[in-house]
């Protein structure tokens, strides 16, 4: 298990991680063949978690009826949610795509059962939250896996939470983390929609990195570690 | 952006995910040089964020003294938690190795301001915590790329949180994600360390695995998704 990477296999990282989108609109017909799903279930599974807790539940949603159901849903969040907007920031919010639940042939949903006594409570007692964060690392691994399987992966996150989990039957005591779409895609974009579209810019990494302590930044000293990648 | 990966690249995505360990006991002296602490760092920064919020900072930390005062906080939170423990599983606890961080040369504590106004709130009226997970994916990112940099990284929650936020002068509006040590290793084990000392076993990924509703589980069902890989 202590093998280098060949330059390969790290570029294969490093690809996913850089190339992994939000992925919206550009979900095609195709359908995602069971092995391909089952890849990327098992790359969640294979996520770190607290205590060794794996406190996490996936439901495969393909059904159309519960899909539309979920869809419906996220309407009248988003129409909620678009009230904060004015202006030229409502325009372009109204422009946005933010969800693929009926062209993506997958939903899943990914659930955290906080009650869950495996892993015994190791690392809990002084950090709550962890078995959520723990259910956020199996998600992003299964992003990741996705996009090299070239499968495109969006996550859905206005939706009316409690509408949903009566839906899907989700007992009272799971909280649900995370509500993905996903499918092949026509195309993984260069840049974030988010940022293509004009709605947010990506920061300066070197802003965002203190030494020893918060107040000891040095966007030079920053500056230097990132020579190697500026985008 | 749409290149299918290379066999060797898609290999290289699922050894991270398969081989990443949370390294605790394993570090060893060698120093991690800039360019690769920079690279990690940039595999953090290009997570998933909600509305592109990208709500994280890093603080590294090399200076052995703060490393000694954080130290100092791991053991007493330490000595608060075994205190749910017991008999064998309470010299279990004790046997364990919960963190490294004086042995890693670099340690890495991420924060999540949730103050931040990037983003302009897309996505969090309904989901206020994404900006949470937003961080937590930022931080897989970067252990996966550590993993393809050989570097093992451990995320130490047993802290006194509040007391390590002072000790690195973190403001109070910013809330501490994960406290990680990061370093060259020994070995990665093949198995996680608390599977391997008897703390918790991996669960059947086909009993986490529901179709369509939380009431809908079919193990025989869920197991052929998993034919090619079963561990």
């Amino acid at each position: 298990m202590s093998r280098e990477f060949s330059e390969a296999e790290r570029r294969g990282v490093y690809r996913a991680i850089y190339e992994r989108r939000d992925v919206r609109a550009d979900f095609i017909e195709k359908p995602v063949p069971d092995d391909v799903l089952g890849r990327i279930l098992d790359a969640a599974h294979h996520a770190p978690s607290v205590g060794f807790m794996q406190p996490w539940d996936f439901i495969v949603i393909r059904d159309e009826r519960v899909r539309a159901a979920v869809h419906d849903n996220f309407a009248r969040a988003n129409r909620e949610a678009s009230r904060i907007y004015s202006g030229e920031r409502l325009a372009l919010y109204a422009d946005l795509k933010l969800e693929g639940i009926l062209r993506a042939p997958v939903n899943i949903c990914v659930t955290c059962d906080r009650t869950r006594t495996r892993g015994h409570g190791l690392g809990r007692q002084s950090s709550p939250e962890t078995d959520l964060y723990s259910t956020v690392c199996a998600i992003e691994n299964l992003w990741l896996a996705a996009r090299a399987e070239s499968l495109g992966v969006g996550w859905v996150s206005i939706l009316e939470f409690e509408e949903l989990k009566s839906l899907l039957q989700i007992p009272s005591h799971v909280t649900v983390v995370a509500y993905l779409c996903a499918g092949y895609v026509s195309d993984f974009s260069p840049r974030p929609d988010l940022e293509r579209r004009g709605w947010e810019g990506r920061e300066d990494l070197a802003r965002l990195v203190h030494f020893d302590s918060w107040d000891s930044q040095d966007e030079d000293r920053a500056g230097k570690l990132f020579v190697l990648r500026n985008d």
